[in-house]
């Protein structure tokens, strides 16, 4: 059988994962809770459970659920998107962004991408028959160079895909960037893809913007959320796309005969658990004090870095303690001081190398202070 | 933003579900049981959440379901499929399907149907760049024709996909059925994909013939299972997909991008209530006395049927009670006597109208007995 597919091997978050499992290593590569989700949101789980949340949902997502989602973004971002917005739930936000592609992007299309870049864009594309165009972003501000996002929109470009705050960098796009990407595809036949899935998770008081702000960029942007990250329920793949109505319409036809919907019971206990905003609104204070402490430590080491304007990742540079290449150094981190990383040449597709390395801080403080004491002796 | 299925429109299970809420008309439309899960799968789902199930799962599913699954195989068709072929958990077996095509799909390649065929397939196929190729099977034995199906393959046909037992005709393939096919494959490039979700459900004491137990056609088989139709659980959009290792390889990049995981918890807590083949080996027998009492009330109908020979369908021809379209009756019937079905036409890509009806009896008695009393006033 001819691979649809032939570039991609087994993702670096599997082999990372295997290998602080095999080698008992304290595992800060894959970005995952090492803490267990809310015992209410649990609760609630059980509850629409026994009292027979179990057979098929609408396909678009449970009502509730999707007016919880509607109101939560309504009251965060100011904006009132009713009603000529629609939520659709998905298996995660993963679904959500290869759905998105999959409902725009034809054979020929460009699709541009900001690296590094998450590495589930690249395939959806190519399975649509789609090119990627790369715009690099480089240590240590990560910011996007809009004179080369310029340079490389053509007449095929059909969508951009954007993610703030993104993964691997932890950098928040401003609002200067929400202008630059607005005056970029204004007048052109151009959607977006929004990865937003660390909205909740921003640091030191930063405003964070959302493309769904943005009047210019919200009537062509497919929202892709997800409540893994912000509920610590990252193994449940409850996701949603939020998208204008009529973008909407070709997205669900899609995802009707991708998954069809989402599980059920899943989907009643988070719309309840919505009502109480203080589960997201205290997200970005939960994860900041834990970014403060796992920073306080490297302090003390030879990595230089730039605190996170986001998300939980710590991306930092060992320039000054070797000169291995970024992917060695990740496995021999793994094997001999016990800690796992994600080498960041692995999101750019070319492989370049910075000579940086991603840590996830959601992790309990003792793993953060177990993970730190063995990185200061580098 | 052009349309990538201008052919879709809202799938008929939605129709029907919904008229059948707005009218309280009783619901035998879309599949799925109106009685809850067994309280101790769902005991087994809140004992994993509560140990912390609850993040990432691997990619291709948590290692103990997918033994589950690999035992429950070999030993309900006695084929020790170990160490060459591979299961891979999947968010239900639509995303099965979804992925096992666009595994093989190619623009320009044609793929094998047989109508009436659930709706997932074509739009897969199509999103593939791919184009269907029909068999038709008619009333009242729905038996695949095997001259028009080698009539039908060509050198561009690249895949055949497979359903039984067969919604919505409730028809079992014979052995001989199994036979034909491997003849018409065995020296060609072609894969299969089955749907074989109702495999626990088959009645009157017939043998059973997946896909699986073949020689011929294992080596070149997706099988698509799910645990939505066997536990009740419509809504959990849990299935799988059990293919040779070198197909498997390249499944799970197409499952890797489309979903990346699936529901932590619920492949923990399938794996444990696998270990009790009880649940799975007394679901035929569950479903035969549901069938035998519906068809018992409507012996004294004008409906005309012969009995499902499994899933937990009975498709009934009208044609003595009135020549209406079956579209037409569908919905005349759930307002005017509050008994809601599937018309067969909706099937057929040409809408070929038998004049009959599908009605789904995986319902508690006394639904069915109202249903019933209902119908046979026609
Ligand atoms: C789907 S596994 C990857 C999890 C993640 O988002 C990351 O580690 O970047
Ligand atoms: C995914 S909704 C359709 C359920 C079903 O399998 C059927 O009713 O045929």
């Amino acid at each position: 059988l001819p691979s649809k597919l032939p570039a991609v091997g087994t993702t670096i978050f599997t082999v990372m994962s295997k290998l602080a499992a095999d080698t008992g290593a304290l595992n800060l590569s894959q970005g995952f809770p090492n803490f267990n989700t809310d015992a209410r949101l649990l609760d609630l789980v059980d509850k629409a459970m026994r009292q027979g949340h179990n057979q098929y949902a609408p396909m678009p997502g449970v009502p509730v659920l999707r007016e919880a989602i509607a109101r939560k973004t309504s009251e965060v971002y100011g904006v009132d998107y009713h009603p000529d917005f629609e939520v659709t739930v998905t298996t995660g936000a993963t679904e959500a962004i290869f759905a998105a592609i999959t409902t725009v992007v034809r054979p020929g299309d460009e699709v541009i991408i900001f690296e590094p870049a998450y590495d589930s864009y690249v395939p959806a594309i190519e399975l649509n028959g789609g090119t990627p165009v790369y715009v690099t972003m480089t240590p240590p501000d990560y910011a996007p160079d809009w004179t080369q996002v310029r340079e490389k929109i053509t007449d095929r470009t059909r969508l951009v895909i954007v993610n703030t705050p993104q993964n691997p960098t932890g950098r928040v796009w401003t609002a200067d960037d929400l202008t630059q990407l607005a005056d970029l595809v204004r007048d052109r036949d151009i959607y977006l893809v929004a990865d937003e899935v660390y909205e909740h998770i921003v640091f030191d008081g930063r405003a964070y913007h959302s493309l769904m702000s943005h009047p210019t960029l919200q009537e062509r942007t497919f929202i892709c959320g997800s409540f893994g990250k912000t509920f610590h329920t990252t193994g449940w793949k409850i996701g949603y796309c939020l998208a204008p109505k009529e973008l909407t319409a070709e997205f669900r036809k899609i995802h009707q005969f991708v998954t069809f919907s989402v599980m059920t019971p899943m989907q009643v206990a988070l719309a309840e658990y919505l009502q109480e905003p203080e589960h997201y609104l205290s997200l970005s204070a939960f994860y900041q004090r834990k970014r403060d402490l796992f920073a306080e430590i490297l302090a003390a080491s030879r990595f230089r870095f730039k605190l996170a304007e986001g998300t939980f990742f710590q991306t930092v540079s060992y320039a000054a303690i070797t000169d291995e290449p970024d992917y060695d150094l990740a496995i021999r981190l793994t094997h001999e001081i016990g800690v796992a990383s994600i080498p960041v040449s692995v999101f750019y597709h070319n492989l370049d190398d910075y000579r940086i390395l991603r840590f996830c801080f959601a992790k309990d403080d003792e793993m953060l202070l177990r993970a730190g004491e063995r990185l200061i002796k580098l």
